[in-house]
């Protein structure tokens, strides 16, 4: 009786969309960026099951889940932020909020999607909802490293000013907390898993800069100041992303600038404990969700490689060529597999993490970003 | 077209349940202890959604999540072993496995639901799809302190022997590694949410003992061999939930077995770092997700009240009293909110974790543990 029904829903809505009753706590999509497409994904059936078009222009892309993981906003380099039912698969609401935009974030009681905007600059906040414009801060630069905080706050920073900000939405109004002094042009940042230390990556000097957001009054914190692309090194291909950064347990795995190198740090004392020499250029050093292994990727040219490194030995233990061009990986939730965006195969591969064994390969369109629903319970991602 | 199409389905259905899509993002179960049911509820919108019940005894129940968050594997003290779809609100298969049974874990791909058995002992292994029986694995004793550990394994103790077991699905077969030496009579333990470290509470002597998951061949550590029940403590109303455990980041909270404290243990060393003297016997300790807070309840007859440790100044920050007969407490996945079971009251409560403010009552038949479909995509819950 069940089933009939729904097969005669089905068959009303003219899809097998809803066929059979959705459960969403295994489902991801990926960044089409060539198409302005999202592709919905199923870890468990290692498949797609839908696209879904008009996102205007997705490279660079990135997104964030509501709480009921329902819904994504994705956040697009021409300023738009759609928002996509993946339960319909259908777009819910589309604004173009600005000229030039860089990632976004979404508050930890699912209620409001911020964005950060290259041109005008600044941060717009939207009701998560209708997408109406909740604020509007002008921040006079280009505006990146984006990422939620606890208690309804958003923490980003300023390229032009090197000043950190806060703006805190648990009052009845926006409170904003302005922090100078990070360094000379910040040009991403991340935020630990639980909320509380934020570190932000420099263009313009040496080493990078941390807040303590558990502080009274955070001040900037010097992190490897020794560090960084130094004065005859070799260029920079791609500056590696510092959402990527891997968290062990003990230590943190940060992609060197410039170097073929990742970086051991201290979780506590943000102080430095080792090197370990790459392949290329790494841009995302990313820890499978246990921290025992840490799977990297590299800048082009170099980047039809992953290099796998033991967190314990700091060795590498493993390289493979999955093919041109790849991407982003994605670890399901338990860290059982790993999803691997190979644009230039026009594939999303699937591997078991423990036996490297390739399981699966998806057809996607210049797949880039993955981003499974499992993140909408997750701080800073 | 779309609602219209459901509104249909959900009249052939003869229910409103599925009037719109589903997602299971914020969605949860409260066991119902006295009339063996459960309460599905929505964190999103604090409410309860329905009851599903024939689901034998339910007292100490507990429950894990398919890696889709649509299935429930509820483990109930009778030995029953109930899925639950909680789409369509119904029960999807019920085995009674065993005469007695304390708890279960899923495998890691969500493939293997394993049960740990008093009566007659062991630990029984099924389909996750079939409910049926994949490895019976008799231990010659009662079996404790079964977590899920990654790569499809599941460690457990044996309260009679002192031996923890491994055992390995990754393989073709079964392959279990025995362990020996844990200690007298462990009565609960736990995994760190890196699946790394597991840590064994003793009932028959002082102390706990750790296994190194990560090592070639884990050998047992003693921890805190100094701290235990004593000679002449206290009597121990109700031996705390080691799966309570809080993680603040560098420490681990431990609610001591017999005192009116809480011990702060180092979670690099394992050492102590600290007490703090609370209102009652701690029976859960349990670290909102950023780690800043710890909430903790306490055993009969104390167990009106809640305290609220701050893990920075290790002091108590807040005192307040739901309820009579505070069981539980489960937080939303990124800590805005919690959920409190107080069963003499017949309601679950809901706060808001930075003002403590109370934002709703739910009625529920005798409320004892909270499950959010969140715990699906972590190791050990």
């Amino acid at each position: 009786m069940t089933r009939l029904a729904l097969t005669l829903a089905a068959a009303l809505l003219g899809t097998t969309a809803l066929a059979e009753p959705t459960a969403t706590g295994d489902l991801g999509l990926v960044i089409e960026r060539a198409t302005g497409s999202v592709l919905l994904v199923d870890q468990s059936d290692r498949a797609a099951l839908a696209r879904i078009g008009g996102l205007g222009d997705l490279s660079h892309a990135s997104l964030v889940y509501s709480p009921d993981q329902r819904f994504a906003y994705v956040f697009g380099r021409d300023g738009g932020l759609t928002k996509v039912d993946i339960v319909t698969r259908e777009i819910a609401g589309r604004v173009v909020q600005a000229g030039n935009a860089i990632g976004g974030a979404i508050s930890d009681d699912g209620e409001l999607v911020a964005v950060s905007n290259y041109e005008p600059g600044g941060v717009r906040v939207f009701d998560a909802d209708t997408l109406e414009l909740v604020a509007d801060i002008p921040t006079g630069g280009k505006t990146i490293g984006l990422v939620d905080a606890p208690g309804r706050r958003f923490v980003f920073t300023v390229w032009d000013s090197g000043e950190s900000w806060i703006a805190d939405f648990s009052g009845p109004g926006m409170r904003t907390t302005r922090i100078p002094g990070m360094g000379k042009n910040p040009y991403d940042a991340l935020i630990t898993a639980n909320g509380r230390t934020y570190i932000t990556g420099l263009f313009g000097q040496d080493g990078l800069t941390a807040l303590d957001l558990w502080a009274e009054t955070p001040e900037p914190i010097r992190v490897l100041p020794g560090y960084g692309r130094g004065q005859q090194e070799m260029p920079v291909y791609k500056m590696p992303h510092l959402e990527g950064w891997a968290h062990t347990g003990a230590e943190f795995v940060l992609p060197a600038v410039g170097h073929h190198q990742v970086l051991w740090v201290d979780a506590a004392t943000l102080t430095e404990t080792g090197r370990t020499e790459t392949y290329g250029q790494p841009v995302f050093a990313m820890a499978r969700p246990d921290g025992r292994h840490v799977w990297v990727n590299f800048a082009h040219p170099l980047n039809d490689t992953i290099q796998v490194i033991d967190s314990v030995s700091k060795q590498v233990i493993h390289q493979f060529k999955p093919g041109p061009a790849v991407l982003h990986m994605e670890f399901t939730p338990r860290g059982h597999e790993v999803w691997i965006s190979v644009r230039d195969a026009g594939k999303v591969m699937v591997y078991d993490t423990q036996t490297f064994e390739k399981l699966r390969e998806i057809e996607a369109d210049s797949p880039s970003g993955i981003f499974f629903t499992a993140r909408a319970h997750r701080t800073g991602l």
